[in-house]
């Protein structure tokens, strides 16, 4: 199975359970801007790990971010698969042109 | 294959291509610090779509922030399977809990 | 005048004025996520700054940031005032200390 | 005295103190990136708390973002006024004028 996708079911399986026992359970219970801010915390902690040439480090940032990225998509009735969707779809688009071609800010 | 995997593989393919043809050739051209500025950004984009339970627009910015890690992650030569094996590792000592009591601010 | 008062001054002079003259009101039109997800971008910025030792380009980051914070403040009714009474409470409140011994995450 | 550079002296005194006995000394002690990550962090905190209207949580995180904005500045020897300056000078060049043309991303 693949990892990521084995993340989200360990964290599908606990996102109910005792926030005494679980740290998915507890962050949940703390609501979504909560856990959306320590996904933003996250991305700040790639960055810096990034900028430094920490290579290790910013694996285990990485690591970070996307289980707190898949705990936020899980709040909100998102599964991974929405994502890979969405990527497919921009892919069929033109691909990666799509992204660049949105106009943005 | 899977579509996290594609997106790996098409921006392999064009980072070092022409960047006045490629979004992704252009932002590696400007280096690590410009491409992980855009982490962060994507990053407080989803931040914001979730607080505003904007469902649709979460699902747009998740991908965009996978989009731009993945990119980020190829110029210090990391795979997404280095992060699948950074979860992976972690699930093995005990799942989300190591992550839970790992020394953190 | 305090060039920061200065700042709060120009920004309230325009912020209600014509989006297509001026970028202040542009962005008050586009709503608070708007200039709540710019001061983040210009945080991101600051860090980018900062761990490349870059002291002219944090130097005008933070201006940035602390010219979107202003506005962002200004959205919710809050004057850089209040901040300062704040910290003045804080200090109050045997300083800094206050702040450390808060319970943060 | 300006709160803001009461704040920046009471950082100044401290932050050569002891890391076991000052907050301010502690940050510093771990460095740059460590200070960086605190400003990221506290601009998401003020970005959730105004997507939330939460005005009173604002006023804390705005409080929170500047205190460590400036010990961020403080280690690479940048004072508030220099912030102050880039602020004027933009403002005589044509003012916020100047900050929307200048070209980004």
């Amino acid at each position: 199975m693949d990892a990521f996708d084995r993340l989200e079911s360990v964290i599908a399986s606990r996102i109910g359970g005792d926030p005494t026992q679980s740290y998915v359970a507890k962050l949940h219970a703390r609501g979504t801007a909560k856990i959306a801010q320590k996904v933003g915390e996250e991305a700040v902690e790639c960055v810096i790990a990034a900028c430094g040439n920490d290579r290790a480090g910013l694996i285990g940032e990485a690591a970070d971010l996307i289980f707190h990225l898949t705990l936020l998509l899980q709040t909100q009735g998102i599964a991974l698969d929405d994502v890979r969707a969405e990527l497919t779809r921009r892919d069929g688009l033109s691909g990666i042109a799509e992204k660049a071609s949105r106009p943005k800010e």
